[in-house]
């Protein structure tokens, strides 16, 4: 099977539809993405290889879906620490924090120092609405993540990505490769410069609606919310 | 471990106490608790031993749970029949019956009549919040669960029984031992008259919570949302 991909503007309309003609929440939406996150970490970092996961989360859905992920991986007994410097107003990201803050999840501010703590990073900063530039203050993440040696595991895109044409030419984000994706509901166009290992996770999409937006729900095993994708399917 | 139950009242007062200080929305803690009862019927049920599941659904969060499980059950690959009569107006119980629509899940009206076409069942009428009489159209159902020789699975407490007190000393929900029990959160002081094989699932709560409501967190393993819970524990 070839994966089919769908970009930004069809990425949108579908979280759009999800909610509304699909009458899911983003509360649901949000668990089970971030579920998916979680038993990716799992999957590839066995926690007895490194407990420790510093996990990063952007302004938006990709931070909050980051925040479920890091509440899930304390509850399977990692150690995660949190970055969050642009906490939304919004209830429930503040909720999702609260839940990280009820199972001691400790919230930290300087980044390049966490990196010194940790065994793998999860990078949940931006995700498909991401465009344009990187803004303060994560042009210094970008640029960590960039330099370390840890493992990264981006959600639904590499951050400072741009969604159909992937890495930057030059600059901030230009040879930012992380070791492992995972796509959400679907891959974005991104993919195909991507060479580490991709998953595919949020396992709630109706056949009806991934046609209408033409794209496969690929053969989840079991009851996993996750799902890797083979390179043989990833020529474009 | 011996483990501790939690009556009606505490068990009230938890489940309020996760969505205010716990910071828990509704949909967040049932799609959890659906997600556990699903995995559950995964562990007791093979799909390839019996893929049709009928699932009985109440009309408060007990449904709620069933519902969900449903949709999950439907995304493993089994086939769920959807037993509903009394459909709640609230917004969420319709958009989780909606989502059971949109994967073709079909909704039946017959209980006895369903039994003649399913391998299994899901008992999620009645949880901790019942007490009294079986209001209709359930007497009927409960009187098909007492009769029925398909496995049952039973969502927080065999409905019919008494949370404290357990099965029915005589007339309807006398006879009803279902074969298997899922225990959200925390168990029901009614497990000790309960015969089957007895899971715990609901791997959100936070051990101050626990800790304040005087139970045990079981030991989940990997990133299992349910554990097996040992006869030898069940010495209360």
């Amino acid at each position: 099977m070839a994966l089919k991909t769908l970009g930004a503007k069809a990425a949108a309309a579908l979280d759009k539809e999800l909610m509304s003609t699909g009458a899911f929440s983003i509360d649901q939406l949000m668990e089970l993405a971030g579920l998916s996150v979680s038993q990716v970490v799992y999957r590839v970092h066995p926690i007895h290889k490194g407990h420790r996961v510093l996990v990063a989360c952007g302004p938006g859905n990709n931070g909050g879906d980051g925040l479920v992920a890091a509440r899930h991986l304390r509850q399977y007994g990692y150690q995660p620490t949190v970055y969050y410097p642009r906490r939304s107003k919004n209830d429930l990201y503040q909720r999702l924090a609260k839940q990280l803050e009820d199972l001691d999840v400790p919230f930290v501010e300087d980044f390049p120092e966490a990196l010194k703590s940790t065994d793998h990073i999860v990078d949940a900063l931006f995700g498909f609405s991401f465009s344009g530039e990187v803004r303060e203050p994560f042009p210094a993440v970008i640029k960590a993540l960039e330099e370390t040696n840890l493992p990264v595991t981006s959600v639904d895109a590499p951050s400072s990505w741009n969604i159909e044409d992937g890495p930057p030419k030059t600059g901030l984000g230009s040879s930012f490769h992380p070791e492992y994706l995972i796509s959400l509901t679907a891959p974005k166009p991104l993919v195909k410069y991507f060479k580490g290992r991709h998953f595919v996770g949020g396992r709630f999409v109706a056949p009806s609606i991934a046609k209408k937006y033409d794209f496969d729900i690929p053969e989840y095993q079991g009851i996993d919310q996750i799902v890797e994708v083979s390179p043989a399917d990833e020529k474009l």
